[in-house]
Formats: structure tokens, sequence, C-alpha cells
């Protein structure tokens, strides 16, 4: 016997029909004599409704009371799932994050989860009852309500799978796995049975959008197993865990992130600090930086280039904007029809043809690249967001066909 | 200054504009210099949505996960109307009933308060915040929500403002406040400025609809203040206080409740201790009994007439059916077209004139009187439903016209 988290996204309980598919999953982990957690999202656009009926009311909400409605999305579905198993005669509970508790920092909006109590759940399962649990949201100290912020359902798994000791965290999504591709877009994807957490945290950090890299950080670091598999067919799906590393696994996936702005400041003196001064301003702002590419100008000027995701560029163009002077540069330019292309794979490193490889690809179909940036296992690249979808699809076809 | 609780239900905060008009109110009342804590229902239609949701999956939901989706309803509210008050730029904060903590018992559905703490509303109080508290919701001891049945909004009202010795406990609603009969109806209808707690308990529980007995027991129970006010006009309402008699106040209001079914067990043996047998039987399904009516038929056997609400029409048949030889009776009959009509008055106890005058009324208009109840301060009569409406009218302008 043993104890199986399983996670649930919105599109998989969006009406009534899905929410009793789910809880098909449920029984099929319970038959077989699993203690079962499940974890769910709110219901398909209840979110996004909610968030209109607040913009309708206060374009600038305080996050607290942002977080209080928003809350109530995954408590609906929560609730309508436990009538759902109610219904075909199992055993069953409901619990909101606060009721379980997930005890999180009091940034609202983005919490961080602290502490998971787990006496209540145990003492659920104990009583051979199935545990449906609130994903995305939790609770501080002072008792108001927070949430996780994005990913949050995928987090709230992970950690309660963590905090449990479960043997297996499942997260069902629209896909039965992780592919080499998207496979929406890339007809040769081709689905990979396992995956390292490391491969699986930058892919999903990439645009993947399969899991959530938050989540997966959380995997890592307390060895939680995952398994990525489709909500509407029985088939297996990806694990991701500690993969030993093996000789041919060079390169494991590529993936497409639209969700990218880059910024340039120009002509910043050529002065130790500069650099700093800019990313602390960025980081005061809690601004997010991936990319980071600095040229040396002209006149003993430097340019400094970065990205970030589209929802702060307008932010961070301003940050630097008001502190043009303090840094003494010329001027801040932006564009953001611009994508992030990139291949991930373990075995990259001590490889070095693979990044030729894939510039070789994009080459080949006269794709310009505006900016390079590689690690351990992992080769990304700028380009204009029109070729994006081609690129992914010549470079996948480089490496796996 | 005072302390100020307020109550709004569903459809005075039915949309965003009408939330505005909500917190326009509440504004008026902390700009008066006064400490606000506020009490809202859920929006317009959201209680029935949820609860169709919910019946689209299961006919029969536990009632504890039943409490988990219908309290979300309050939560949107009071979030919405939080951020409504941030906009026009007051300081506010909302709380559920878990974080108040409104402690219940554990029956779902339809709980008791048990206790309320009032540390976190005094101290948001002390913060100068504007409080708005979801209404119709709990917790119980095992930290598990739970909800107040109906009225529970106007209950949860009246019982905030008892633990935190408000100054008055305001209703606002569609009305502005309390008629001698329904003013959709009966055109003469007159407004009270003020009526007994003992007055407004009966007409409340016949049917006149402005509020809910249970929030009045309370009221009278600790001595608050209630004041009936629209939500939408600004004119003086109707006070519901500890009133004294005065000589001239005879009949206060007539009202209609349409929400009444009849019962009749037929042929029980006319021995001691039948009667007690039908309604401990009912007292345990937890039916409530209203009027009952006990006659002698023939061969040394009675009838036993007795009126329930409408939703428990059947639980209460199928009980005694069941128990028929039980109690040794021939059959059970029942009809739910029927209508309780009813006048309220202190003073009528030592008038007996009164129902004479009301029965007068119902003659002079040819209605047929299937039941009689009376207590000390109302006159109860059962007539046929579509005659209901008439007679309201005619017995209203027997006593005010």
């Amino acid at each position: 016997m043993s104890l199986v988290v399983q996670k649930f996204g919105g599109s998989s309980v969006a009406d009534a029909k899905k929410i009793f598919n789910v809880a098909g999953r449920i029984v099929d982990a319970y038959n077989e004599g699993n203690d079962v957690v499940v974890v769910v999202s709110a219901m398909g656009d209840t979110t996004d409704d909610l968030i209109a009926k607040a913009k309708e009311i206060n374009e600038k909400p305080s996050r607290r009371e942002m977080d209080v409605l928003l809350s109530t999305g995954e408590q609906i579905t929560i609730s309508l799932l436990a009538m759902a198993l109610e219904k075909m005669g199992y055993p069953v509970i409901s619990l909101t994050g606060w009721q379980v508790p997930m005890i999180t920092d009091s940034n609202n909006s983005k919490a961080r989860l602290r502490t998971i109590k787990t006496a209540r759940i145990m003492s659920e399962l104990d009583k051979k009852k199935i545990v449906i649990v609130a994903g995305f949201q939790g609770v501080n100290e002072l008792n108001d309500i927070t949430t996780l912020g994005r990913g949050g359902s995928d987090t709230t798994a992970v950690a309660l799978a963590a905090a449990l000791k479960a043997d297996v965290c499942e997260i069902y999504t629209d896909v039965d796995g992780v592919y080499t591709a998207d496979p929406r877009k890339v007809k040769n994807a081709q689905k990979l049975n396992d995956i390292s957490y490391d491969e699986m945290l930058e892919l999903a950090s990439l645009g993947a959008n399969v899991l959530h890299n938050r989540s997966v950080e959380l995997a890592k670091k307390y060895n939680v197993n995952m398994e990525v598999k489709s909500s509407f067919e029985k088939v297996d799906g990806t694990k991701v865990k500690e993969v030993r590393l093996v000789e041919k696994m060079l390169v494991r996936g590529v993936a497409k992130d639209d969700d990218v702005a880059r910024i340039s400041v120009i002509g910043i003196p050529d002065e130790p600090g500069k650099a700093y001064r800019v990313f602390d301003l960025l980081a005061k702002k809690n601004i997010s930086v991936d990319i980071i590419l600095q040229s040396i100008g002209r006149d003993n000027t430097k340019d400094i280039s970065f990205t970030v995701c589209m929802d702060q560029l307008e932010d961070a163009v301003n940050i630097i904007t008001e502190n043009l002077d303090l840094l003494g540069a010329k001027e801040v330019k932006s564009r953001s029809d611009i994508s992030k292309v990139s291949i991930v794979g373990a075995g990259m490193a001590s490889n070095p043809g693979v990044a030729a490889k894939m510039f070789e690809a994009l080459f080949d179909a006269q794709i310009n690249i505006h900016m390079i940036s590689t690690s351990e296992i992992k080769v990304s690249v700028l380009i204009n967001e029109k070729n994006a979808d081609r690129a992914v699809e010549v470079i996948h076809d480089k490496f796996f066909c």
C-alpha cells in the first residue's frame, strides 16, 4: 500500500463530466489499496472570471483581498469533487488551504509555503478517507488567506507529497507526458519515459508548459518522485526523478518561451559596480532577470541587455529610466516581439558539439540569433517571435530525426 | 462615537454598481465617526447557482461539503466589497466566518452559533478599519466550515451586534421598513416607526419576509436594537426594540405565508399518548410543526391536523406513513394549496373583539377558514392559497382604513 498524491489542473475539472472523470482516476488509485490525497485547481476559467469581477470594481485591489476572492475558486472545486466521490459511494473529505493548514509567509498573491501540518490529513487517511485539498492557497500566521501565485497547485501537490512522504506525486494534465518538444506543434515530438529534475527544471522554466519550475525545484529538494500523466487517457506518463546520466542522453527536449522581453541599457560607463547597480535596482523591485548579456560599447561605455517576463517589462523599464542618471547611462531600449528557444539535456556540458548543432539548424533555416545563453544542461537563444515555432521544429528534427 | 453593525442582503450587493451603493452607505456611517462592522450575504443568485452546480453532480451531497461550497458565496462578496471601499480610499478588511471566528455547533447547513470571538474584529476596529464579515457562515470546533441556514446573515449580524455590544444593528433590505402589510400588494399599507421584538417575531415567522425570526429572537434575547432600512433610499426605517404597550396599538400588521402545507392524520385511537407519538416522530426528524388542531372524529378516534413548511412536507408525510401501525391511525392526508394569514399586535390578548373583526372581514369577502390558531399577540387562519392576497387586503383595510 502506498500513499499517492494526485494533482488535477483547472481544465481537468472544468465541468461536471470532467469532475466525474477525475473522480474515476482517484477511485482507481484508491481501489488499488492506496491512501490518496488529491490536489485540485479552480475549474476552467473560474480564476479569470473572478479576476474580471475584481477589476470591474477596483483596478488595483489589495493583494490580501484578491487572495480572499481567488481562493474561493479551488474551494468550489474541492467541494464538488468530494460530492462526486460521495455520489460514487466513496468516503471523502475536502480541505481548504487553511484547514490543512498549509502555512505560508504573508506575501499575498505569491506566498511561499513555510510549514504543512499533516495531522488532519493523516487522521482522515487513517479513517480510509480520500482527502481532497484545495491547491494554490494557504494561510499565514495571522490567519489571513494567501495564494501561492503561478504554478501554485503543482507546488501544493509536491509540498504535500514531501510532507506526507508520499510514494509518488502524480500531476495530471492535458498532455500525457513530457515530450522532446511541444507535441501540438512539432509533429515528430517524442514522449520521454523519464527525465531528471534538473532537465525538467530547465524545460519548465523554458516554457515547456507542463510543470511549473517551482514545483520541480521543490520536488528536487525533497526528492519527491513526480509523474506527469494524462487526465483523460490511461497511458504511462513521464517520470520526473533522479536519473543517472547515460552517455547517449544528450538533448532531452526543445522548448519555446514567448513570455519574454528584452531590455537594453545603453551607454553605461565602463566602471566597476555599474552592472551591480542595474540588477540591484531590479532585485529591489522583485523583478526576475533571465538572460544577461554585457557588451563593450564605444567611448569607454558598455551596453547591458537582459530579459524579463512580459508582465515585469513595464516596471523594469520604469525603474531603469528613473535611475538613468544614477547609472550614468544614455538610454533604455526594450522589445517584446522576441522568443527564447532552448535545448535541454544533462549530457550537454561535456559535449561542445551540441550548441554548434543547434546554431547550424538555425543557420540552415536562416533564423537570426539575438542573444545566446548557456548553462550546464541547456543552450538558449533569443530570436524573433515570428520565427520561434519554425526554430523549435528545425532544432528538434536536427537532434531527434 | 458608536459601534454600528450593518447588514446587506444578496439583492443589495448583486452587481458592481450595487456594491458601490452599499459602500456609500458604509462610508456615511464611518464618516460620522462610528466604528462600522458590516455583514453581507452572497451576491444575487450566487447561492442558487452554487446549489445548481452541486445538484448537477450529486442530488444528495453531504451537508458538510455543501457548506464548503456555499460559504464561497459570501467570501466573494466580502472581498469585492472590501475592494470597493479600498477604491474609495477607506481602510478596510474582510473576514470570513472562520477568520472572525464565528464558532458554531456541527449541525451543517443549519448550524447554531455558540461563541463569537471578538478579539480580531476589535483589533481591526482599533486600527480604524471598516470590518466586512461574511454572513451565514461559521466554523465548528473541528475546523470545518458550517452554514447557519435560512436567515443566516441576519443572525450573523445580530449575533455580532450582541457580542460587540453594538449600539445598533441596521438591516438593509429591498423595503424601507416594516409595514402593516406587504406594501407591494396592499396599497394602503403603512410603515411602522417602531415595533416590539415579540410583534416582529410573529410577523417574521408569519411570512412578512422582512426579518428572519431567528435573528429577532436573538435580538430580543440580547436586547439588540435593530433597525430595518432601505439599501437604496435614505429614509428612516423601522426600529425593532422593546416597545412599551400603548392602548391603541391593537393590530400592528397583517402577514401572509404561502410556504405552508397541512397534514392530517386520520382515525387515531382516542387514547393518551397518541398525540405525543405523532409529534415525537416529527421532532426526531427535525421537522418543525406550526399550527396544531385536534378534533374528535367518529368511533372513538380522533384526527390530528398540523402545518409544516413546504420543504418538510414530504419527510413529514413519509415518517407518519411509515408509522401508521404504531400510531394505530387509518390514513394520512396532506394538501399544500393553502396559505396562512395572520394579524399581529401586542395589545390583542386583552381585546377579544380583534379576532372577531378579522373573521368578519373574511366572511364579508366570502373566504372560508380551514384552521384557526391564536397566541397572545396574533391570530392566524389557514385559507385556500388562491384567496390569500385578497384576504390580506380585506383584513388590512378592516383594521387600518
